[in-house]
C-alpha cells in the first residue's frame, strides 16, 4: 500500500503512527504477559526492561515518546494512546496482587515501576549511557529485594 | 518583541520554545538547588516533585515532554536539551553524596529518582489521577525509608 494512501486512511501522520504503534503494543504486551505467568512482580519488570531496552525494539519506545509529545498539545486526537498507555501498569498490577499484595499496594507499585521504566527508557533514548542500565538493574534488583512488590520499594 | 521576531531570532518555534525551557529549568533548578542547601536526598526529591506537579508550573512539564518528543526523531537540533535534562539528575547525585552515598552509588540512585519522577510527571499529564499523586508520596518515603538514599531503594 503506498504511504499517501495509508496516511488518508489513518487521517495522518500521527495517526498512522499511533495505529502502527498501538498494534505493536497490543502484540507487545501479549508477549509479556506471557512471560509474566511464570514470573513474579521483580523479574516481569526485569523482562519489561530487557524487551523495551533491546536495539530491535527501539522504533516501539522512539514512536511512543514522540506521540506522547504530540499528545501534550492535542489531547483529544490521541486519547487512545493516552487510555492504551495504562496497559503495561494493569499488567503489572496483576501480577503484584497474584504476589499477595493489597489492591492499593499493588496499584501503587506498578504505577511506580512503569513510572520508574519508562523514565529510564527515555533516558537511554535521549543519553544512552552504561550508567542507564546499572541503574535499571539496581532498580529491579531493589524490586526483587522488597519481597518482589510486595511491600515497600 | 513581536513573536515573528522572536521566531527569526530563535529559528524555529521550537528553537524558541526551548529557549524559553532551558531558562526556566536554569531558574527551577536554582530555586531548587537552594532548598537542597538543607535537605537530604528524599526531602530533595519531594521538593522537585512539589515543584513540577504544581499547576503553576505545569507549563515546563508540558514544553519538557513536547521538546523530548521531537528530539527523539531530530536529536542534533535538540542537543543542547538533551544535554540539560541531566541537570536535575547532578543535583540528586551531589546531595546523594553528601547523604554519605558512595560515587557509583549516588549516580545510580540519582539516576532512578530523576526516571522515576520524571515517569509519574508524564502519567500525571496525560492521566491525572490521585492515584499517580499517592504512588509519587509513597516512593519518596520509599527512598526516606531507606535511610535518605544512602542504601538501596
Amino acid at each position: 500500500m503506498h504511504h499517501t494512501l495509508l496516511t488518508y486512511h489513518f487521517g495522518s501522520r500521527p495517526g498512522l503512527l499511533r495505529a502502527v504503534l498501538l498494534e505493536a503494543r497490543r502484540r507487545d504486551n501479549l508477549v509479556i504477559a506471557e512471560t509474566g505467568d511464570e514470573l513474579g512482580f521483580a523479574a516481569l519488570c526485569g523482562a519489561v526492561w530487557n524487551f523495551y531496552s533491546d536495539p530491535a525494539h527501539e522504533d516501539r519506545t522512539h514512536a511512543f515518546f514522540h506521540l506522547v509529545g504530540l499528545a501534550v498539545y492535542e489531547r483529544d486526537a490521541f486519547q487512545e494512546l493516552v487510555v492504551d498507555i495504562d496497559g503495561l501498569t494493569h499488567l503489572l498490577e496483576a501480577v503484584a496482587l497474584r504476589d499477595g499484595a493489597t489492591a492499593a499496594d499493588a496499584r501503587r507499585q506498578s504505577i511506580i515501576a512503569t513510572a520508574c521504566l519508562r523514565g529510564l527508557l527515555l533516558q537511554r533514548l535521549l543519553s544512552p549511557t552504561a550508567e542507564v542500565d546499572a541503574a535499571a538493574e539496581r532498580f529491579i534488583t531493589s524490586l526483587a529485594a522488597s519481597g518482589g512488590g510486595s511491600h515497600t520499594l
